[in-house]
Order: C-alpha cells, then structure tokens, then sequence
C-alpha cells in the first residue's frame, strides 16, 4: 500500500453527499480548515444526475423539492440551480381490481365510502404526528405503545376496507420505499410532524413531489463541491477508520488519503457509519442504534421515449397500480417535455423481489407495467434508465434509512448526540424534512454549526 | 504495515466461536486443510469463562445446556468437558406490586386468573410455533401478519391483564436480550418452534436452563482450538477484507494474515458480517438483510459471597422482579457451592439504560436489586464481575440477533443462501436452537458440511 496522502484541518467531513457537502460549505464560511472524504469517485452520494443524451439528463436518485424545504430552495438559489414545476397537467391513472380508470386529485375515487376511510386515517396520523417532539420523539406521550407497533397494525384497526388499506401501503411505500410491517408507527409519525403532514409527504402539486431542478438535482451537490474546490473534496477515498480516543482531535483513515483534523462530522447513512471501524471502538448505545436503522429500498426505473405521448390523450403521467411490480409513476420529462421521461418505482417488497432477478427481466416487468397503464407506445422505449440503490456498496438501500419497532424509544438519544470530536449529519439526522434533500441540507448545517462552535 | 503472513488451505473460517470452530473441526475431519481467523485474541466469542480466583470460574457470557441440545452435549462429551444441574433446590422469589413472595414452578402464582392467562397465551404461542417452517420460517400460512406485527401488539391482544403481560414481557426479555416492542412476532414463533417449545426456552429444569459445564461452557471452544492447534487458528486478527469475485476461490483479508481459500465460512454475526468490505460487494438483497438482524442487549452480572446464603434460607436463587433492574436471577455457584454467586441479567431495555451509566452506578443498583431479593447479606459481596456485550467491538450485543417485523418475510432467503464461495456460519443461521450454543454448533457442522461438499 501506497504512503497515504496527509492533510491536517480544523474539520474532517466523511461523506460527500448533501449533508457532507452542506457542513463543509458552513464551516468554510465560518473560516474553519475542512476537509471532505468520499469513497466514490463522484459528489451527490444518493443524488445523481445521469445523461440521456441531447443535452438532457435524468435523475437516478433524489430530485424533488417542495414548499417549506426553504434550506434546499435557498441553497439552490445561492447556486444558481433553477426548478420547474413537476408536470401534473391531465388526468391520474389508477389501476384497480384489473381496470383502469381516471381520476383528478390526491386520492383515487375508488368509491366514496373508500375516499372517507382513507382521509379520516390521514386525519388521525396527521393529528397523532404533531404530539411527536421532534427533537425527541421519544418523548411523546404514550411512545412505548406508539414505537411498539408497526404501521400495518395501525391499518388494520384504523383502516376497515382492503381497498383503504392498499391505498395507504401504496402512499407508506412511495415515502419509506419500506412496507407498513417494517416502519414503527412512532416512526410514521415522526416523519409526517417532521415533513409537515402527510399530505405534504404524498402531494405533487403542494407537496414534496412539487418542483424539479432544471439540469438535473445533482447540480447542487455538484456546485458546492466545485465552489469548496479540489483540494478540499478527495473522491474514491473510502474511509475506513476512524481514530479518536487520543489528547483530543481525530484521524480519518480512508484509501490513499488520511486526514488529521480537530473534529469530524460524519455525514453518511447511520447505518454506513456503523461499518466504519473506530479507535477506541464507539459505545454499545450508539453502535446498537446503528444496527437499528436500515435503510428502504427501491429501484428507480425510467422509459425514455420519443415525446410524452401520455400528455396527448389528456394524461398527467401520475399513475397508481394495485397491481405493481410498479406502484407509482411520473412523468418525468425534461423542462421543455423532450423526450418524453415516464418514471416508475419498484419501493419495499417489490424492489427486494425483483432487484433478485437478472436486469432484463426486471425491464421488462417494468415496461409491461407501463404498458398496461399507458398503452402499447409504453413497450418501445428508446432508451431504459434503472438504478438500484441497494446494491451501491456506498449508498445499500434509498431512499433513507426508517425506524423499526422500539428504535425510537430505546435509542433515540443515540442519534443526534456527538461521540468525543465525531458529529453526525445525514437526511437521517433532521429534524425537519427528515430523509429528504432539505432534510440533509439542514442536518449537514447544523451539524457544521455544532462541530465549529466547539473547535 | 507489515507485510501480510500468508497462508493457503481449501477452506478458511472467520471468527472463533462455538460456530467457527464448529465448522473447522468438521472441515479437519472431512480431511479438508483448514485455517480460523480469529478477531479478539481469545477463542469462544460470545462464550467466555471469567477466573475469580480459587479455581473456580464464572462465565460471563452463553453458559447453559439443555434437554434436546444434542449437538452440544455430543461436542461437549468428546471434549470431555462435563456438566452439572443449576441450582433448583427451595423456593423461587417473585418481586412483585412492591412485595416479596415465594413460589414454586415455572410460573409464578401471582394470582390465579393471571396463571390462566399466561398459561392459555403460552399454549397458544406454541401451537402457532408449530405452523412455522424452519427451513423458511417466510413459508408460513399468515407470514405477512405475523410477521407485520411485534411481540408487544400480539401481548396487547391475548394477554388482557398487565400482570399477565408484565410475566410474558420477562420471559421475552431473557430469552431474547430485547422488549416484546423490538421482535416481530414470528421471529418470536420461529425461534420457539426452532427450540421446541416456549417451555423448553423458559424452564431450568427440563428446559434450556437445566444443566451447566463443570470448569465453564468456555472450555468446549478452548478444548476445540487446542485441538485444531495454533498452526490452524490465528487470533487477534480482525478481517478487513474478503476478495471473491475472481476464478473462483477467496482471499480473506485480517491484519497481520492473509488466506487465500477454495471456500469460506464467515462464522460471526449476521450484523458484523455484514460490516466485512467485500469484493465484489455482496448483493444487496444479503448486505440488507444484515441491516435489519439487530443483536440483543444483555449486561450479565455477578455478585460473588462466601457462600450461597440464600439456600440456608430455603431459597433457590431463582428469582423473578417486576420492577428490575435485574429482572431475573440465578444460582450461579460452582458445582460445590463455594463460593456463592448471585446471577442477574440486565436485559432489553434495562441494559440499554443501565448500559449507558459509570460502572459504579451500574454495580450499585444491581446489588441494590438483589439485597431487596435476597436480604442484607447481598448488600456486602466480595467481588462483582459483569459484562457488557454491546460494549465490545467483536459482538456488539447479546445474546444474538432478531428479526424485528418485516425482515423473515422480504429477506429470509437471503439468510443461509451461500454467496459465490462464501457460506454462513453462527447461531442465528441455525434451524435447530436458533440463538444457543446448541444451534452455533449444528450451524457451523452443517456450514463445513456445505462447503467441503463443494470444494
């Protein structure tokens, strides 16, 4: 092995994704010496943009913003990055009980009786989740029984019909790419307070789904780490240890590069975090909230085509299938709608299914999906864009990491406390916008905050 | 770095266990060269004598044997390493609604309805035990419900009285080291199935508490590595790295030795498995499996006396507490009951708090809990021993791994599916006593026996 490359900071940064990148960006305005260490060879860690040719791109990861995500919003301000708005114009397709039908709105008219069920249970999360303090979730009143059962228990008192229950899982699987069985309900919760509401959680036009980045999200990412500089951002140096017990102070110990610095924020996915060794090894409470957080999975699936030919027949792209593998799509197409982008998940159970098969069989699950909601122009994509999140030896799963049952309330405190000089950042880490960009931009700040105060 | 020792064999094991070498010995014996790469600088991992002078030891960590623990006892009768009866003799304590009494039998006759209840609720975690396969404890008739719901909501549901689910809530916490809000439901079932009985797992006599080993339950991994011999097993070598993607074979990467191997088994828990860097990286179907087998958390504590007073009194040393923190003790004198020692079990949530305080406090409110158990003469041992599983770097959590909801049904094949050259080894792999020595010691026989197979 080679002599590793030496650098000594105020402030090593692990990860360069937005949280990493975002800390960075606080403490070099705060005058600190920082450093950023990333195992890939490229900044944006679950946010990437990825040509199409034509001068377009798409996004394989994160790449919505909606309003009240003001961190995000600003910060792309700041880089000049612009958005548009999510196309939603035409009519929702959703396939149900083998037909297909249109509708207008947040939630399908399967039938009324349904529409009541589904937004009563809305109601009731909602006013559940603003007990949860969000600094402490742990805290709310009757936590032990909250965290003590997942989501679908919850469905199943508070959701009668199957067709209410399906619509839900749907909505618990476009936010968690996880199924109601795994997600603590103290989870749910959480986020929802977190986010705002559920219905900012699922909503396009007024929600999280809202508005796109012009030239792709990674744009941001991108800007940060080329306005921080090469020589302050070391790609394809993955950390592998990190040592700390000494007269204070810490060393990052990655392929090829070691920094020596006074404190670190480590702003990977805590489950990441959890793989890295360190010197002295971190404490029980800690290391055992990391074997408590795993992270969702999804496979973010897109036909490319000549034009949105959906748009034609009245048709916004939005779909929803009962059915699957494909639960939820988009119309994802660039700006000035060419080509013509439709997007689907495979999130929870379907992408663990079918991320076991050989790629082209999952491509053509997904485009027989697509052609059964949009019609038979769906079957001959021009092009096909997939990414599997899990299977990223630096990423293992998307879109961030959820709580199981009796996380929350016995490891809670772990989370966000820093451990001798090592701070904490990630999606994972927010208090507002959890598990989002804005979530990660905001985490990625305040951790900077706290690392430079104590320098 | 010095340069790696290098060796050469036809199959190499990662970890020293009960599983590990288990799984060498098996290897050796099917006429196989085989080397075990050891982290910690002893062998046995979550099996560990502790000398307190005298000649006499205690063990800090797996200790028991029971009924249908075949393997073990076979191991164990080679070896020559004998056993002995846990102390049963007098009268069992129960602290409970702030009062003391005494009681005989397995369940505590706090009052007669309670006894109903508990009885009725345990027969029925036993019937539905019977359903699961254990081969593919996903396969069962209901899988998504039970597995989409805790041990706690089950409780809630079948056990109406809060003493009733105060005594079913201590039993999950000493058979699982975690609250009945952290395990899925048919994880709960699996496990009973895979010991026989929820009997088998709570009993002392006629159950997995009955009989101990004469000189410690760590001399059957001792007595192992002796004979497997220092040319064969290499300690205080941590593995880094496990290379496999090439013509076939596998490189294991530890510090200070490298092997290179026609096969291996990885023998340590599924979480740290899954903290190894592998090359190429393990799919992500296996790597999120190990995200979400989180391992228990258990301090096992030891006050140490002259003598066993609490037999003069007629007492057993078997005792149960609603209000903890030690929540369950134990005889744990030698086989000649000099001198006395008190056991007690941190456990689940207890653990996780009391984990986090100066050992100080720790050992104060333990002997505190056994001086109100067992009178002023606790209050004064001459030694304490404890140990803390979550605290050390090689384990990380006692006793082993669970599945909270979710994680049997989306990612159970993934469990024991060997990967390329690499096969799985340990007590959590194990279909037969899942979490005992017992099952370590089938599943690392049963690993070689797979893996030799297809050398």
């Amino acid at each position: 092995m080679a002599a590793a490359d030496t650098h000594e900071v105020d402030l090593v940064v692990v990860g360069a994704g937005l949280a990493g990148l975002a800390a960075a960006r606080e403490a070099v305005a705060a005058g600190s010496s920082v450093v950023v260490v990333e195992a890939r060879d490229r900044v944006g860690g679950r946010v990437l943009n990825e040509d199409i040719g034509g001068g377009n791109v798409v996004e394989v990861g994160g790449q919505w913003i909606g309003p009240t995500q003001d961190r995000l919003a600003a910060l792309a301000r700041e880089l000049g990055v612009d958005t548009f708005p999510t196309w939603g114009q035409g009519e929702n397709l959703i396939e149900y009980a083998g037909g297909l039908r249109r509708y207008t709105g947040a939630i399908p008219r399967i039938n009324p009786l349904v529409l009541v069920e589904v937004e009563r249970a809305q109601r009731r999360l909602n006013r559940l989740a603003k007990r949860v303090p969000l600094e402490a979730p742990w805290e709310t009143r009757g936590a032990t029984r909250l965290d003590g059962q997942t989501a679908a228990t919850w469905m199943r008192r508070n959701l009668p019909s199957k067709p209410g229950r399906m619509l839900m899982e749907l909505g618990i699987e476009a936010v968690w790419a996880a199924q109601p069985e795994d997600i603590s309900l103290l989870h749910v919760l959480f986020y929802i307070h977190s986010a705002g509401s559920l219905e900012l959680l699922f909503d396009t036009e007024g929600g999280a789904q809202q508005d796109r980045f012009v030239g792709g999200s990674q744009l941001v990412p991108l800007r940060m780490a080329s306005e921080l500089g090469a020589d302050r951002v070391f790609l394809g140096a993955p950390v592998r240890a990190i040592r700390w017990g000494g007269q204070g102070g810490v060393t990052v110990e990655a392929d090829g590069v070691s920094v020596q610095a006074r404190r670190a924020v480590v702003a990977v996915a805590p489950t990441l975090a959890g793989r890295i060794a360190y010197d002295p090894p971190l404490p029980g409470f800690r290391d055992q909230l990391t074997q408590r957080m795993p992270l969702g999975t999804v496979a973010k699936c897109m036909a490319i085509y000549d034009e949105p030919f959906w748009r034609l027949e009245g048709l916004s792209g939005q779909g929803m299938s009962d059915t699957g593998p494909i639960r939820l799509t988009f119309d994802n197409s660039p700006p000035d709608g060419v080509p013509g982008v439709m997007l689907g998940f495979l999130e929870g159970r379907r992408a663990r299914e079918l991320g076991r098969v050989p790629a082209e069989q999952r491509r053509e699950a997904v485009i027989d999906c697509f052609t059964r909601l949009y019609g038979p122009r769906a079957a001959k994509p021009d092009a096909y864009v997939e990414r599997l999140w899990a299977e990223e030896e630096w990423t293992r799963g998307c879109y961030g990491c959820h709580m199981p049952p009796g996380a929350w309330t016995s490891y809670g405190p772990a989370l966000r406390e820093p451990i001798g000089p090592i701070h904490w950042a990630g999606a994972e880490y927010a208090t507002r916008w959890n598990g989002y960009m804005d979530g990660a931009v905001r985490s990625g700040e305040a951790a900077a905050r706290e690392a430079v105060a104590r320098l």
